[in-house]
């Protein structure tokens, strides 16, 4: 089998496990540590592919479960795969629809054979097995395309928190009727999510230009984490990614089981800790020697009038930016930041107001989104390109100063020989 | 008084009272005929200035009285006039609120001083005066500034159809209670709209960076016209505006007052139509001598899933499109319909599908309509485009076989002479 994706680590960090590489695949090329933009409908939010480039995205995620509901796989394939549907000519990465079935339908049952689960566009029923999964993501055409698992509830719905309605709807709709048993669920759990990556291995019709990645999963339990890390892996496949992390648990639980994980993973191919997230969770994880992230958090969050910034959120429905004359971040170089230097045709280099951005969210103007999902895209670009010339420096105190909330997520004793240098 | 705008004719239609010229102001030329885009809040909706330029359009519209209620015009003079509040510097007109404060409150009244109405942001009353409008334009700083007029309702509200209830609301709470005279009505409006002008003329406090425009009034009412055009023309002013029309009346109606009226108009001077409009109506008005041109139509109709095309207008609702892989229009050159040329990373140059804009539009997808706009004005611009070429080369069967629905608003006689041609 020809690897339809080559990982290249260019340099590794002599007092962390992080490592800056690339990624290679039949529509180009990503550095590592990436951030994906998810494009959850095949586009990302308001945003248009140029623009995203422009971000510095090199690589976007496409959800399966809502490309396969609307406009169905079929259609996407005949427009040419979703590049061309999308008019995206890099990498994509889509997921297997798995999580979404789980956690957005309000019905589902779920057996060893697969997952039914009701449509939230029609009401109908779909059925989800390993195999159907596969063949909707061969008919997408991504590059990366992930393995179809079993998630459960992370949190025992019986006693989680009350918002977890769904979750637990679903708990209580699968195999284990009756008297739920939370830890026998998760252990069917990860033993059927190997069971089932290797019939997604099995059905896979594209593996010279489509590479498939298993995902570990096993809650925040170490050893059951080491359990399917070990099984998944006896899968041979181009990448390995990290799910069920992020899912509600605080960030010591998140660094404790990426620390733990991602060593077990092999260390020649590309890590992938699905669905991470806030800054300090991505820098623990590079460290921790994860190459892949993705997370709606700059557009969902744009949209909803909040900007991301190295000192914390902006929250642009405060009243208290209505006269705010700064730009969201000075020394950011977006579209809103730097108009000048994208190309708008504004006066005098002058940046965009945080008083403006706040008028055009007060007054629901859809360029209000646009501009913040903009700003927090490029944010988190600059996150990582910041990480990634850390970590090829081998210089977390200039990255802590620079990045002073996402540095909490340093190893303590890099934030004490970062917070040494500083007092010098 | 130095006059903040020159205009320059550079060809005049020999057939057609057609004329292209530009138009200087402080910040910027614009070539006329000019079609003006519309940006309610200061924003065209869902389009950054940088991808406004690219659809063409060299001059944009803001609306004083969305200002003025949101965020305000001293914080927008506070933030250095509208050009640097929106990041657009390039030549910006403000309408001056009239129209609005009387067809979007739901209580006002009107007097020989002004207009009272009700924010519809706060609900609180708002004063308007003819030299608060033009305090406000001279606080937003827009290069062209409009006007404030009395704008009684078109159609006599007794008579009108139902859904003109706050016009008729208007018209029984302004100057003339209990027996509404809508002759008379119409009569006090257009000699009370000549006393406002020397108002808002006395009133102008920035006349050398900020070019005044008066409204000429009168309904179809071709007599009333005349006399409006002589009053309002007798003040000394750097250009003319015809107001009251496409508000209900059909396009014949349009055509004959447009007509009429322009001709009274000073020739050296741009005239600028009013919110219009449709293809036909803006051609018939070029060729009756008509220099500028704003609607909403491009922005709206794209929000409302509609295309404008040549062939007329494409309704993305329609299940029709939903396996449709052809472009919006085969010849456009907007980010829709050319993306490589519009520098997105598309595949093989390939344009993006009816089907995926479809999908975005069904799917509420924010970039559905941003891409239905971007397409509508660039359609615009295109329009414009091929206008200012037919008057210079006073080909208009030229025009009429590429344009066929816009061609419909020419004279007949170029009609019969663009079908003789074209049937040879």
């Amino acid at each position: 089998m020809t690897s339809p994706l080559q990982f290249e680590i260019e340099c590794e960090s002599s007092r962390t496990s992080a490592r800056v590489g690339v990624v290679r695949t039949p529509h180009g090329s990503f550095q590592t540590p990436a951030f994906m933009p998810v494009g959850t409908q095949g586009t990302v939010k308001g945003v248009t592919p140029r623009q995203l480039v422009e971000t510095g995205a090199e690589i976007a995620l496409n959800n399966t479960y809502h490309l396969l509901l609307r406009p169905g796989p079929e259609l996407v394939q005949r427009l040419g795969g979703v590049h061309a549907f999308m008019g995206w000519d890099r990498p994509i990465l889509t997921d297997s629809g798995g999580y979404q079935a789980y956690s957005m339908a309000d019905i589902n049952a779920v057996d060893e054979d697969g997952v039914t689960f009701k449509s939230i566009v029609t009401g109908r029923p779909i059925r989800m097995t390993p195999e159907h999964a596969i063949e909707v993501q061969n008919q997408l055409g991504a590059d990366i395309i992930m393995a179809f698992d079993d998630c459960p509830p992370s949190i025992d719905p019986r006693v989680g928190p009350v918002n977890q309605t769904r979750i637990r709807q679903a708990a209580m709709r699968d195999s284990i009727k009756g008297s739920y048993d939370h830890d026998a669920r998760l252990k069917i759990a990860n033993e059927r999510t190997v069971r089932w990556l290797e019939r997604c291995a099995a059905a896979h019709a594209r593996p010279d230009d489509q590479a498939l990645f298993g995902i570990v999963q096993g809650g925040t339990d170490l050893d059951r984490r080491s359990w399917s890390a070990e099984h998944v892996c006896n899968v041979e496949l181009p990448g390995y990614a990290i799910g069920g992390v992020a899912v509600g648990e605080g960030h010591d639980d998140i660094v404790m089981v990426v620390r733990h994980t991602a060593a077990l993973l092999p260390r020649d191919k590309p890590r992938y800790l699905m669905g991470v997230g806030y800054e300090r969770d991505i820098v623990a994880a590079v460290c921790a020697g994860i190459d892949m992230f993705d997370c709606v958090l700059p557009t969902r969050n744009g949209r909803n009038a909040n900007a991301f910034t190295k000192e914390g959120q902006l929250r642009f429905r405060n009243a208290k930016f209505a006269a705010d004359d700064r730009p969201i971040e000075a020394d950011c170089d977006c579209p809103a930041c730097d108009p000048a230097g994208n190309g708008w045709p504004t006066p005098d280099g002058r940046p965009l107001t945080r008083a403006y951005l706040r008028h055009l969210c007060v007054a629901r103007e859809m360029l209000g989104p646009i501009l913040l999902s903009l700003h927090n895209l490029r944010y988190f670009q600059r996150l990582m390109v910041d990480i990634r010339r850390a970590v090829r420096e081998d210089d977390w105190s200039w990255f802590a100063a620079r990045w002073p909330r996402a540095a909490e997520g340093l190893p303590a004793e890099l934030q004490a020989s970062s917070n040494t240098e500083t007092s010098r």
